[in-house]
């Protein structure tokens, strides 16, 4: 028996709870590693397309296989009419991703294979969402703002083709592969809150929509997907880079944290926060508004710099850091950014699902049911008496 | 150090990840306990209203909080007329469950307290879903049977209301009383799948509809939710008690499982399903119907006594064992079984989402983010080396 880590009301940290052959996030050394490939290589040199493929599949697609894939996609991503109809009942001011959340069980609805438990269907059903969730997320925004909903382009790949049916032009090429590079950085990242909530839903032998709409409410929490907004909203609070000083040490004597400073996971900076700093800089430079990325590469330095010497030990940066700054120049607006990581950890999400009802893990895969220990002392260590009504 | 359990891949079963003051699940003696009370004292003596207090309040209602409570409910039963008409776009043979899983963010959309994170706002927003959970699936068998929905009646109680807005017509009280007992048995158990699926997404501090929407997608698979629909199947298959002791044996001899026999956590029969059976048998008494509950008596006597022969231990009936024929003889359609279950189980997710958020635990209660073992050698100990498309 190896030593026992306390693991009461502690959230599970530190806690391992299966085998995957998915994602290893190799904190102490700074890697993500997504079916063996580092993030860094896929970023690079693949395709959110691409990336998904080897999540679902297990292996890069040759040129067939993705040919194939995306055409699959591209076939997959408008939405029922009945969808739509059923969005345009929702107030305007309806929070996006509870939007996200209503519309995935109803796209069950309209799944031909929703009663289908073999892998075979789980993957089209599969395949079926990662198409689906930019669709529903422009289309959301374009009915908010009073616009009909943009039609898929089948000649746009996968990041262009969200960008252009969220404003209803064609984006520059550049853009488009920003934000392709930047969904290929968050499509995976092993057992995170939302992946987690996924497969303890496709534990009980629920089907995939359900699973996944179990993800979206959890990546919406602040604690999770929320933070990149958070980041945002602080930028816009520190205004531009000669408010930065004084606003880390009025956080700090506070008390407070400095919003995408700091990770659960890594001891090191986040391997996918380089890239996404390189792009937000880039773009910056390219619209000629450089004000978010001067005060993000300025408070960076400057909370590193009073974090050492107030705490003596160092901390990084994470991806959300930048990529706050990142998708406001990318032309998305600051309340779609956590649906945004939605559409790119969809593909993450899918591969773990299918990992949960149909890896051959032995001993077999059962449903997550946890103990809890009982402290209700209500009435001491018996159990309560029943209390009449008149006697309350 | 205490010793560990081996938690690898077992779906944390028999680990204990956190205190609770809501409810007690004591197998090895039968007992089921929510928040000090025997659950037999709860569903002899308080109704369905009153429990929900308790689980809520951690106290029982006097007179005049009961009052006040049971107003509220009354006064939050309706559905708002956009969500309504949402509904009506959702083709007929929609899942019920993933119906239910897509109002539960819509009526987010439309609670007034969404952006308050408050421990009375979250109260009021349980209070609400509680109200209208049976709404939604009245209201939906309706629809799809293209019938107008029943306006809720504020003169009704809850379980009484629930069966008025089904049908149209108000219940005999004893049936009403059934089904009160009925909630009242299926409100609370501790961290069973879909209760954790809730607590796993509030601990990111997502709202409670986002939480309560996964709960449902747990609920929904066939290992959890969906059991006692399948009971009901198997009756179906069976048809009378004279083909009770071939489906036995035919079973058994196939190394299958009979639906109902046999539980995860109690190690005597579920002191629920004893309740259960009586309301079962008196239900179809009153009906002069008694071909399931009859069948169902004797397939749990002959499924005992031919498990204990063959393996030598002993197995017992679980809560769905009786459920599927009381729900049936109370009028509930066989696909609302499980979200029958959802009507009673919303009440204890609610208490469990307020714990997650609100419990002044040490250590401070946070997220969920357990670890996973990356057993993915795709390229042997070495991450794989990118190849480019032309050598895939």
């Amino acid at each position: 028996m190896e030593e026992c880590k306390p693991i009461l009301n502690t959230g599970l940290r530190g806690v391992v709870i299966a085998d995957t052959r998915i994602c290893e996030v190799d904190g102490a050394n700074g890697r993500l590693i997504y079916r063996g490939y580092l993030v860094q290589d896929l970023a690079e040199k693949a395709t959110f397309e691409e990336v998904s493929f080897l999540l679902l599949y297990e292996k890069l697609p040759n040129k067939q296989e993705l040919g194939a894939f995306k055409q699959q996609l591209a076939a997959e991503r408008a939405l029922p009419p009945e969808v739509i109809a059923a969005m345009k009942t929702r107030p305007k001011e309806a929070l996006p991703m509870d939007v996200l959340q209503a519309v995935v069980p109803m796209l069950a609805n309209h799944d031909p294979d929703i009663r289908d438990q073999s892998q075979a269907a789980v993957l089209r059903m599969a395949t079926r969402l990662i198409a689906k969730f930019g669709s529903v997320i422009a289309a959301w925004h374009r009915i908010r703002n009073d616009q009909e909903p943009v039609e898929p382009s089948p000649d746009l790949d996968h990041a262009a083709n969200f960008l252009y049916m969220l404003s209803g032009e064609i984006p520059d090429e550049e853009v488009a592969r920003y934000l392709d590079k930047a969904l290929v950085l968050h499509a995976e990242h092993s057992f995170n809150a939302s992946t987690f909530a996924a497969r303890e839903v496709a534990s009980t032998r629920a089907h995939i929509y359900a699973a996944i709409a179990a993800a979206v409410g959890s990546l919406s929490g602040d604690l999770h997907g929320g933070a990149n907004t958070r980041v945002m909203e602080m930028l816009y609070k520190i205004g531009s880079p000669e408010n930065v000083k004084d606003y880390v040490n009025q956080e700090f004597d506070a008390g407070r944290v400095i919003f995408g400073l700091g990770h659960a996971v890594y001891d090191t900076d986040d391997p996918r926060a380089d890239i996404v700093a390189e792009m937000s800089k880039a773009m910056e430079n390219k619209t000629g508004k450089t004000r978010w990325y001067e005060t993000s590469a300025l408070l960076e330095k400057t909370g590193k710099a009073e974090f050492k010497r107030r705490k003596g030990s160092d901390i990084y940066v994470n991806v959300d850091f930048y990529s706050g700054s990142l998708y406001l120049s990318l032309g998305i607006p600051v309340d779609l950014f956590t649906p945004v990581f939605a559409v790119a950890r969809i593909s993450g999400w899918c591969a773990h699902v299918i990992e949960e009802q149909f890896a051959g893990a032995a001993p077999k895969p059962m449903l997550y049911r946890p103990e809890s220990e009982y402290v209700g002392d209500y009435c001491g260590p018996d159990v309560c008496e029943f209390t009449p009504m008149d006697d309350r």
